[in-house]
């Protein structure tokens, strides 16, 4: 790989420049973003050698163009870069949801391009900005990439080699199956999270309750933390299928809360013991 | 103190007798359990030093009881304890529901004894059973009184005293409001979470998703490792005010629901932004 352009300089981008320049995995790295003291906040940390706009970026083969901005933006990042682009460099983003990338990408291309490999490294972290990154962010971590039909294997593989060099297990799936998969296991619950913390952070207002909230709660809500303006993005980027988890969601709790009115211990019970027995698998699985 | 009587031998109770002896704050400690495998065991731990059985406990002046049992079995408990009852010994209790332990010893004595001193330790944690156990799980913890209006001032400083002198930190207020807050910061996130591990349960089956599950989920769904027999006992026992706060949940989801259907980003970012600062004011009060 020869240069690197960052567009959007934040966690995901800022980890995924010092990650290939820490292995010598990447010649120069120029970064975009709309904001300046960003730019220079970047620079200053040695994440970014230069800054550039996006109509000055005329990537070359051998060259990786990192769409790493909010995915509420990209229709406009592929607007800008539409102009310069070349079929000889690899394309690739780290959105949360894919299908609202391949949405853009059809709107500017009329298709997916053969040399942009969307993907998704599952690293979250409630910390944000290129100030908590790290070149470590993504070892031991999953990424997902969803390849178009029409994908040129020659890139689809150097995207693997990208993220495998950063220490990461690569998967590959279909766009659809991404957003449902994440809508379960990430987006329902920093939903639930926001929904608890929102909540309670009302009554706390004039019952003090947060003196009384134990350690089960600090963890449950970590990922209220996060931020509120990339998750809005997230959530409407990813509408429907979260839309379905969420109800799915609230008739599993009118079960439950129909049990409990109903006092009925034994289904309370094997509700429970099965909901263990699912986190149990879990770890199993995550620690693989 | 004399001797300690614990009746029933898990994480709790045995993290009391633990942290007494190694202080020095207790003679002799007797154990009661319904499982003669649980008390061999916390005898060879030297949690406790002799077995007995509920009907033999005569304790006397400066003895302690205290009842570490599933709150579902204190009623019996406390027939069995009644024959012996002495108004010069410390009962007392860590029961996670104080209402239903007020009923229980009001169904038994007619109205609450005034040397029985409910309390509550907040010091969850997802693992269970006396070999868990530990002399300092009580460190920096919260403990909660929920003395009765005719409570022996004497004996309220005692079991104030006995919570301190293991680290914890003691606050009181009324069995109503103890529940009413331990039912929002408490029993709530532990349903939430029971019902997504549940539900994701039921999809990893066919879709493998939770290969694809991230750090946010493991800490989410901590609590759901949670003891499903305690848990059914909890919810039940802190039955009305846990519905009250699964219905305001749930409308609280029907809101965010809304938003996201009608693309409401404004309110989308403005719920999570208030989340988020709830969560910053619970961190802050809880490292006081």
């Amino acid at each position: 790989m020869n240069t690197l352009y960052v567009i959007g300089i934040g966690l995901i981008g800022g980890s995924v420049a010092r990650g290939l320049r820490a292995r010598g995995k990447c010649g120069k790295v120029i970064g975009v973003d709309p904001n300046p003291d960003n730019l220079a906040h970047a620079i200053r940390l040695g994440v970014i050698d230069q800054s550039s706009s996006l109509d000055a970026i005329t990537p070359e083969e051998g060259d990786v163009v990192l769409l790493s901005a909010p995915v509420g933006c990209f229709r406009a990042i592929l607007e800008g870069l539409a102009p310069h682009w070349t079929s000889s460099a690899l394309y690739t983003d780290v959105g949360s949801t894919k299908g609202s990338v391949v949405a853009a990408l059809v709107s500017v291309f009329g298709a997916v391009p053969a040399n942009f490999i969307p993907g998704h490294p599952v690293a979250g972290a409630e910390q944000s900005g290129v100030g908590a990154s790290s070149g470590s962010l993504f070892e031991g971590r999953r990424v997902i990439l969803t390849p178009p039909e029409s994908v040129l294997p020659g890139m689809e593989f150097q995207a693997i080699q990208l993220w495998e060099s950063l220490g990461a297990s690569v998967s590959s799936m279909s766009a659809d199956e991404h957003d449902s998969v994440l809508a379960a296991t990430s987006h329902l619950p920093h939903m639930l999270a926001f929904a608890l913390t929102s909540m309670l952070g009302q009554r706390d207002e004039t019952e003090h309750i947060f003196r009384y909230a134990a350690g089960g709660f600090r963890d449950f809500s970590r990922i209220a933390s996060s931020d509120p303006v990339m998750w809005a993005d997230i959530a409407l980027a990813n509408r429907q299928c979260l839309l379905d988890c969420l109800q799915q969601y609230r008739h599993t709790l009118i079960g439950l809360e129909s049990a409990i009115e109903h006092a009925d211990q034994s289904f309370l019970r094997s509700f429970f013991s099965e909901a263990r027995a699912a986190r149990e698998r879990f770890l199993q699985i995550s620690e693989k």
